[in-house]
């Protein structure tokens, strides 16, 4: 009999699902790692007896927790659970890659509308009452967008891109590897030549060592004078203290950000104050219904393997 | 020969262009009625002379104005220059509708996107240095998109929408009539039950009398109570008032407003500072060079044809 800890947000229909499917075992649930009716954080010691975990628990909680077998994210991204000393050695970790893409492109391409019409520009005169003109805007039409990273994210940014009229690039380790959306792959080697012929970059990108600081002080200068930069991977594949000097010199038409290094980004840092900068907290695509219905079934297919013996989809460990 | 006031915002080319299609002629450039290097306004003796206007003149600087036989303006919209006493009787009026359906709804689509993502109040909180996630978003996945009005703005605004993922319906006077990027049409007879089905209704009327004050009260309160209302056509066709008196009850999810009226909005009007409204100031979809592009090329087709004496594109007298 397994010990599961569920933190995923269902719905009742969903929670039903997933009482069926483990029928036999133990299983709490605590949204968002939260207890239900009080409301009050899960105690530590019962992430610690867990033999299961579904969603994202504390890092700190589950470290030093012999007897789990399997973490199962809702996120795509599992690199807080990557590092030495968190999860024991025998543990499968699994994450939820393909459902995000869809509600966090969109989000993302909110952003990048957002900035080329200058609408956080419009609200700040909004907020006194100005009715002013601040001229000519940007459009999506015949703009070459690069995505930085086609996987489900990325791809699925790029068909929004494209399918309102913009020139989809992509640039990816295998060139040879379509993706859909994108109407023109290179690989990594062109890089840099890309991101100056842009007029949208939007990195899509987990966190590794290779993705780490990709956007560099060099590479941001690489950008034209009025493109337009997105983040809606991980934020450490921005340098965001180099990202807040260029912006400060003039550089750059615009900036969206949904992720940042370090997150949450602190009060006093200044990529907060910049006029031309957009950012929302890692909203995840705002939670669509759409995502969570995803996320458990991807998880509930996951688990139905888990107890086949049979490899998982996602499995990092 | 004719006197002609030339009021387009023109590239150096499509000024050339002009001068050669009007060679012969006398022609005076003032680029949104600003003399070209003092930037004054154009006295309005000029305007009175005027035998051809090209753009949108104040209307009482042509008022009285009998030697004037062609008034072509820049916008989709004559409708300032309609009340009689404005033109003298044989004065041809011809607008500029197909210039600006792609620019104006690129940017009514990115008021949509910004408030289905709530893009409005994370930016407040941007403004403090505060990261926290605000709940659930929307999605034009499967959203409902109402597109009152199907001509070059609603159908543009559609097809945006239809190619995120939205259900795109149409009311509009003859039903019978398709417009592309409207996956179903209606009759006018229904208007007030589609209101009621539509996740988001969007305007893209002219000012006519029966569009006058058509979202009142009433079929404002028929809207879902977490719809969204948008305005891109022109602002008579709402009821600002009621619409602020809706809001204060925390009817509908947002509003996106790039016209109202009156315009300019005044700063102690109550809609500038609801929370779940987002106003641009008749932003004309940003001048984009593809508008401005557009706008040439259906003035000149126009002027060919009046100088041939055949009927114009968007005569309206």
């Amino acid at each position: 009999m397994e010990r599961i800890v569920n933190l995923l947000l269902l719905n009742p229909e969903q929670q039903e699902a997933f009482s069926r499917l483990l029928a036999g075992h133990e299983q709490i649930f605590a949204p968002e790692g939260l207890l239900p009716v009080t409301g009050e954080p899960l105690p530590r010691e019962v992430y610690q007896q867990a033999t299961i975990i579904l969603g994202n628990p504390p890092a700190d909680c589950v470290a030093g927790n012999r007897s789990l077998k399997l973490l199962h994210t809702r996120s795509a991204g599992v690199d807080r659970y990557l590092p030495p000393g968190v999860l024991t050695e025998g543990a499968v970790l699994a994450g939820c890659s393909g459902a995000w893409g869809p509600a966090i492109a969109e989000h993302v391409f909110a952003l990048l509308l957002s900035l080329m019409k200058r609408l956080p520009a419009y609200y700040d005169q909004q907020r006194q009452g100005v009715w002013q003109k601040l001229g000519k805007a940007k459009t999506l039409m015949g703009a070459r967008v690069l995505c930085v990273g086609t996987g489900d994210l990325g791809s699925s940014f790029a068909r929004l891109c494209k399918a309102c009229g913009a020139h989809t690039v992509g640039v990816r380790r295998d060139s040879a590897k379509p993706a859909e959306g994108i109407d023109e792959m290179h690989g990594l080697d062109v890089l840099d030549a890309q991101i100056s012929l842009a007029d949208v970059v939007c990195l899509m990108l987990p966190h590794t060592q290779d993705t780490n600081q990709l956007m560099s002080l060099r590479r941001l200068c690489l950008m034209k004078p009025d493109a337009i930069l997105l983040n809606g991977g991980r934020g450490t594949a921005i340098d965001c203290d180099a990202l807040a000097e260029v912006l400060e010199t003039g550089h750059l038409w615009g900036v969206g950000l949904d992720v940042t290094a370090p997150e949450p980004l602190p009060p006093e840092h200044p990529l907060w104050r910049q006029p031309r900068v957009l950012i929302t907290p890692h909203a995840c695509g705002g939670y669509l219904d759409d995502t969570l219905d995803r996320i458990a079934e991807i998880v509930q297919e996951n688990l139905r393997r888990f107890f086949a013996g049979e490899p998982l989809r996602n499995q990092f460990r």
